[in-house]
């Protein structure tokens, strides 16, 4: 199968190394306007080809949109219109935004929306660019499809063998449903780990305290902190509603929290640390 | 060397697997009040004996108090005492709370108060009880050793060797100073990971859905929310000034990004997180 990649980063990446090393594509063809990272993607040998958009849309049989969801939005579009232009009623496209239901509204009376599967393969790193594309990112994940019953079976089908390749267990949601999940999982955890970076920036004026007391917790709380403003700034515009009210919850709990230690009610405070150990249950 | 372990869970288990592991103990001695934890660290080896408090304070050269800072404030000026009392001028007792400034307080007076050394090894991990023990735990870590002065030279020599078999690097500061910095940087980490915790026990109700959804992103912001409350809930009761002040500053943020989510003022929510993202020079 000949694959064409639109945005050579983290993910499209990532897909690209491991399509190829597992043997699902013959032929890799990606598109990236940044040149750095479009001559890096070469040079790594993530792709076979760095082309023009048309180039690519004509070419690859399945064509893989790994750009940030303000992006996309723009693209998505075009490129069922070039699939419609050309009678291409074969070629599949599909997206692995983290959000799902304002980019399912763009492409919804499209004539060529069954040619659209929406995936959101649940993996990633804090770091963004090729140099950081790595085999094995995606083994064991989740990845969500979206809204499966507005795509042909066969494009679904097609999908659903692409990310059995990468290893992925496949989840089945509407796109709205997948935006209220996302806010209340993924999305939150980010804010409040910007909110961290944040805060220590601003009450730690010393930064050589910040790395000599930074043990790994403070590391791995503060981790997603380093995520890319260019992939997340259109992902919270995008999922504001569901982003806010969430946000709201993370501020009740945190006042909650801040009341029973100024109060010096060691029981309430020890109810509440007892309450969120409930997340060793289910996360491990 | 002879060393007395008070509280074999995970710090104090650690500090006993390495201290023999690199010969720097010939015998360790253990006090642990929980049965199950004292049969446990018997088994595992982590000691060569459990004993009562008083066994333990009469045969050690060393004692490490590694209990929660709730205990450790009511043994510590117990364990001078048997200096004292035994006119053991030779012994030193070591503590490693993550907060200093209250223990500080109460032994300020004490007549063998230089021969007690606080300490607190920035290391650990979401788990504890002896089977969470585990060696190199603090290899390459910073050990914050407070008030050196208040302690005899000789006392704090030794505890520095004792920590440069540890592999851990030494920093120096007072108690006062050392609880705002961990406030800063550890302490709300930790708060801010029970907070996430919490909001998505609440908000998601089908557990499920946060297993399938939990990327490693969520799995690394909220593991400290697995932190035990035996040993927060006096933490952050006896660092409740520093810990209210940067929670303070914490909530102004999270208002801040929530404003500019709320606004739809993108350049604003950019802004943010690329300030954020300064954490990438310092963590790396």
């Amino acid at each position: 199968m000949k694959v064409g990649i639109i945005g050579l980063g983290l993910i499209g990446g990532s897909i690209a190394v491991d399509l190829r090393r597992r043997g699902h594509a013959h032929e890799i063809l990606g598109v990236e306007t940044d040149q750095v990272n479009a001559a890096a993607a070469l040079k790594i040998g993530l792709v076979d080809k760095v082309t023009d958009l048309d180039e690519c849309l004509s070419e690859s049989d399945m064509v893989v949109l790994a750009v940030p969801v303000g992006a996309a939005v723009r693209l998505l579009p075009r490129i069922l219109d070039s699939f419609d232009a050309a009678g291409s009623a074969e070629k599949i496209v599909i997206d692995v935004c983290s959000t799902k239901e304002h980019l399912a509204r763009c492409v919804r009376y499209h004539p060529c929306r069954r040619q659209y599967v929406a995936t959101h393969p649940m993996a990633g790193t804090e770091y963004s660019g090729p140099w950081a594309a790595m085999s094995g990112l995606f083994d064991g994940h989740a990845c969500i499809i979206c809204d499966a019953e507005e795509s042909a079976p066969n494009a679904v089908r097609r999908v659903e063998e692409l990310y059995d390749v990468l290893n992925m267990r496949m989840i089945y949601m509407s796109s709205s449903s997948h935006d209220v999940h996302a806010a209340y999982v993924s999305h939150i955890s980010h804010v409040s780990s910007f909110a961290l970076a944040l805060t220590v920036l601003d009450k730690e004026k010393d930064e050589k305290h910040i790395f000599d007391l930074a043990s790994g917790g403070f590391s791995s709380t503060v981790r997603l902190a380093k995520s890319s403003s260019e992939m997340w700034t259109p992902i919270l515009s995008q999922n504001r509603e569901n982003v806010l009210h969430v946000m709201d919850t993370y501020i009740e709990k945190m006042n909650a929290f801040r009341q029973a230690i100024a109060d010096g009610d060691e029981d309430a405070v020890r109810g509440l640390i007892e309450e969120a150990n409930r997340i060793r249950r289910i996360i491990r």
